[in-house]
């Protein structure tokens, strides 16, 4: 699969997506609403991307705006003893939005053939048929009213670094710095392998990969909001008309 | 699929049936203690069949004995309002069990092509597609070490009425009785097609049913006990030996 260039912005300005984005987000928003009303379907949005790619940015940007009643956000750190005993698809199943609701993975079930597959956690007999046990478990989502976005957030290395260094030099970053991050830094290249796998492997009919120029963020956030709001409006939503009685 | 006799009993006699059990609830209290230091397994039992058809009694005799704190038995009823705002696996998902665990499902995900479909609660297009992804769910807990073990407690509609008329009869049995049962009976004929189906659609190599003939309460024991036990040794569980220091 041949990926776009991370410094992509096909052309847009960047005050026009930020103006852009907003309108979209008040779409958004209104969408949310009739979701709820609907109660037919649920929106699930999944991002993946490497370390300081944008994932925590995005969801303050494209779901800020949004009542935050209707919205389910779930970040999945490594997992616990508890979470370690269950299968890899427990935790995110227990977290799948019911329906009216929007929710989202801050990294999420792909994470079983990624960091474990990089780290030798598992060995290949255990990770590799995980990809079709998650378009299998996707795809039963989807016969449910789940609608899946999900987006790989797609930096160059260069712009990690720069965003690193913006980490240790801003007080207000301080927080999301980690040696770790560092440390993961030098499995670049097997990182990438793993994610070209995941992007060909389970882009499937019912839930396809969206590939998101990452290293500008304005552009990345423009992306998102646009897909979501294409989405939802897909669904046509109604609020339900009033029994004859 | 041809079912068995739900009177059969394989020529076993009533008193050797009841003293083999005993002997293998006690090998099964020993597996058990196995599983939990090993680590590496779970092990599920699904336990579907008419109303009256033992599900209660089977969890009773074949696992009084074992110790409970390593068995987690849930009874799925209704769904809630949470629970029916889900994907019809969300709540069994839940409730899978952790590595080292017996767990136990009385009533199950199937009720979401039993009851469902005899009662019309969704149409076909809706149910139809949840055959397969039983399955693929079935192939992802095997895959990640959980031994599923499924029964169909097969009573005749004789034997039924009979344990029916008992309820009614006997004070101690009131409290299983209700009227919705004798609506159910109403059913009874779409009931074992809809029971067909799901033995044929859902009998994988990763998770076959065993049809349990079950007119006769002391060989449906006999025979849950022996599968139970004889899928377990088969896991070959050990103690796991002291690391080298």
């Amino acid at each position: 699969m041949d990926l776009p260039d991370p410094g992509d912005t096909n052309g847009v300005a960047k005050d026009d997506a930020k103006a852009e984005r907003k309108k979209l987000v008040k779409e958004l928003a209104e969408q949310q609403e009739l979701l709820y009303a609907d109660r037919r379907h649920a929106v699930l949005m999944i991002l993946q991307g490497m370390d300081a790619s944008g994932k925590d940015g995005t969801v303050r940007h494209v779901l800020s705006g949004v009542n935050p009643q209707g919205v389910h956000v779930r970040s999945f750190k490594e997992p616990t003893p508890i979470e370690h005993a269950e299968d890899f698809l427990w935790r995110v199943h227990e977290a799948a939005p019911p329906k009216g609701y929007i929710g989202v993975f801050n990294r999420s079930h792909y994470e079983d053939v990624l960091v474990v597959r990089v780290h030798d956690l598992v060995p290949e007999r255990v990770w590799r048929p995980r990809f079709r046990a998650i378009n299998d478990f996707e795809r039963m989502l989807t016969e449910s009213g789940v609608v899946i976005l999900k987006f790989f957030l797609h930096i160059s290395k260069e712009e990690q670094v720069k965003r690193f260094e913006r980490r240790i030099e801003d007080p207000r970053r301080h927080w999301k710095f980690s040696t770790a991050d560092l440390r993961e830094r030098d499995y670049w290249d097997a990182y990438q392998k793993a994610y070209a796998d995941v992007l060909h492997e389970c882009s499937t009919e019912w839930a396809p990969w969206h590939i998101v120029p990452a290293d500008h963020k304005w552009y990345r956030n423009l992306v998102v909001a646009r897909h979501m709001v294409k989405a939802m409006k897909d669904l046509d939503l109604h609020y339900p008309s009033l029994p004859a009685e």
